[in-house]
């Protein structure tokens, strides 16, 4: 397979263990998500539809490469039978006694047991009825997501992705900068329409002054040119400076 | 709208600005994912299919409140006009110079800059073919999700969903604990003294059985007994069912 390398490369990513899924379709989009955040084993167990389904490998599209090692079981037990640590994904339950983590904070404890050779999965439950207890009362800890308690419902792959998410940012883009932001004085940032109307004087004025008199090049020198000034986090007053100085510039001053 | 108050809860959530979206099913799923992070305000620039479209409604489930108050645009400079910092998703690196922000930093940055009273928004381009230089070099910076390089295409909802986390992670869940013990009742985890009651009934039946008879051997079997307790934040229920446990064990129940 010419995918290989990506599989080699991620040796301590959790495994993902999707418990009774429905519909192949969900399988493949986990799958997907999967991808995104360069996790690589999934294992289903009890797949209602059983396996291989067909109807998993298009909405999968770059997932789908991870569709071909997927193993199944008939339960729970069996899935996680040879993993050290095991968290499952669900909204909190009242009726048992868990420690629930954010995913970010499961995704670190993860992270830190499998570098140091502990294998690690996660379970998610099926699309609509959820984890069981028998489930859930074989797994470590539970994570759920924080979110809108007016509103926490998620598909599968959602789920998925986030954990993804989560695990790609610790596991590979911790150097990544989370930007390089100036500093300035914030008070009084311009609108947009005032910025247009700053970009509308100063083209008119190079217009006339014979700037931008090449046809073909006009486009990409007004894009170059906004792109100058949308990069700078300008008050309303440092507007109005500016078009005082195409004025000024312009001999209109 | 029954649903009003969840809208007048969020005045400084960024602006979500789909540009020239396609599907409407891509709309409803958007709007889904902004409920789950309770970001409330929609915009559409240019929707293919035209506004209202009713492919949206079903796909939006829980989001589909947020689809009332949809407000359309035939410009990305007209949706964006009225605010004042304004951030671009793309994976895509351009021939442009723009700062690029993980989500968890964009979103810090325009949680401080609501904070001020600045009004906020976030640009997402259509499914296939993403934002075009004249939209991109319209808004303040960017923002690029970190994903697995070998794949990292995300759909719509997904993209809304990963910011919608992140706003609702820093909006509202900052005080959520990073880990905490789910139990019905967290007063109820048992005290030490209830501890060292089980360990000495414990202890006290397993020397009964022989089980701790070589005396050189005892503390050191005792220690990790202990140990074995000592890890599970049990509640005073918990104690009484091993004492109850041990009893039976030991033919006393």
């Amino acid at each position: 397979m010419s995918d290989a390398k990506t599989f080699l490369e991620a040796p301590l990513a959790p495994v993902v263990i999707l418990v009774r899924p429905q519909l192949g379709e969900n399988i493949g989009t986990a799958a997907r998500a999967m991808r995104n955040g360069r996790l690589t084993e999934l294992r289903l167990v009890a797949p209602k539809f059983g396996w291989p389904n067909p109807d998993a490998i298009k909405p999968a599209k770059g997932g789908a490469v991870l569709l071909e090692n997927v193993k199944v079981y008939e339960t729970t037990a069996e899935a996680i039978a040879d993993l050290n640590l095991v968290f499952a994904t669900t909204a909190r339950t009242r009726d048992m006694i868990k420690t629930v983590h954010t995913p970010k904070k499961a995704i670190e404890i993860i992270h830190e047991k499998s570098q140091k050779g502990h294998k690690t999965g996660i379970l998610f439950g099926p699309e609509r009825t959820g984890l069981k207890n028998e489930d859930i009362c074989r797994i470590n800890d539970i994570i759920t997501v924080p979110l809108n308690p007016d509103y926490t419902s998620l598909n599968l792959a959602q789920s998925v992705l986030l954990i993804a998410y989560e695990w790609y940012t610790k596991a590979y883009a911790q150097e990544v900068p989370a930007s390089q932001l100036m500093a300035r004085d914030e008070h009084e940032l311009c609108t947009k329409k005032e910025l247009d109307g700053l970009y509308g004087h100063l083209e008119g004025e190079l217009d006339k002054s014979g700037f931008l008199r090449h046809p073909q090049l006009r486009p990409t020198m007004i894009k170059n040119i906004r792109n100058i000034f949308a990069r700078i986090p300008m008050t309303s007053q440092e507007v109005r400076t500016l078009r005082g100085i195409i004025s000024a510039l312009a001999g209109k001053s």
